[in-house]
């Protein structure tokens, strides 16, 4: 194990910040989230890759105890109690709509908008890299110093007949973000070895 | 810009590694890409979270010419001669029978491996996991001081059926991988602003 950290070139208090440290957390201390916070991890990772630069992730922060109210009758009952609990939940989406931004972030290709608009798949493409970038967004609440609790047990289309109605949006992940209380962790599960999920020819 | 900066806990020297000063490569060195890096990235990035611990994600490491014979026809023409060069092409899929893994992986929860064997929605939350997965696959190959080329233009059914028939895996994107050559990175394109992709409620 140790002679594999040696092999990367990220110095390894910033590994174990990420990664080997990092816990999903559903308990989190009374500590907010600032806006600076969330500007500073967005300024971060939206120069992760996505597909055509499509950057296709929408997020919705709820902070105040209205808009939360809001999206809590949607969380399955056992996400429900840490959700209204968390000093910030963020609900990430991807938009259908991407291409309308590609004529100024994809400018390589003229024709690339109308190409896509004429797309019946534009939604499942939006999708792809919408959790490509989710999985950027949740290593950059971590580089913040912040824990992520992610959830996928929420009712999608409930989520988004409250927060996207009359856009293309689609709710994909909803993510409890703070600080966190490390006693209030539960158990490490284990993770597959190499062997189990690679093979190489 | 340099005041978020400072807002992060991650140290300026990883920001640029995993996200500012990294880039999509399409052209490589010569230099290979060893065994030991794959499972360095793979013992990094296998931390990160997973719906219920699921770690759907499966990966074909391409490194052999006559393995690469067989991927390149089902790449788009586009991504063809890039991919026929690169020291080593990554298949990235997800895994619909994710949940044989799951008394292993996730024994908080006893009965869920049979739960899952009777969802039909299974692929999809498949997939849903293993993108968030494909995601910090990518952060753990700049981690490794590599460059990712990742891709989605490429015929899903006809890499699907050269490489996973008879199993429950989908692929769901193409990365190249090795050392870039920085004097051949495109421009880089222009990112949506935070205020473009998010909501503060």
């Amino acid at each position: 194990m140790s002679a594999t950290l040696d092999v990367l070139a990220l110095p390894r208090e910033a590994q174990d910040l990420l990664f080997r440290e990092a816990r999903t957390a559903s308990v989190f201390t009374a500590e907010p989230v600032t806006d600076d916070q969330l500007r500073a991890v967005h300024d971060l990772v939206k120069w992760g890759p996505t597909g055509v630069n499509s950057q296709p992730l929408r997020v919705v922060y709820l902070r105040g105890e209205q808009a939360r109210a809001r999206l809590l009758p949607h969380m399955n009952e056992g996400n429900r109690d840490k959700t209204a609990k968390a000093p910030l939940t963020a609900i990430l989406a991807s938009d259908a709509d991407f291409h309308e931004h590609l004529p100024r972030t994809f400018p390589v290709v003229p024709g690339i908008r109308d190409a896509f608009a004429a797309n019946p798949d534009r939604a499942e493409v939006a999708k792809v890299s919408a959790l490509l970038q989710a999985g950027y967004f949740i290593i950059g609440v971590r580089a913040a110093g912040l824990a992520a609790g992610p959830m996928a047990g929420f009712d999608a289309e409930g989520v988004r007949r409250e927060f996207f109605e009359g856009t293309a949006r689609t709710p994909l992940v909803v993510v409890n973000i703070g600080h966190p209380d490390p006693e209030r962790y539960y158990p490490r599960n284990p993770r597959l070895d190499f062997d189990e999920v690679a093979t190489v020819l």
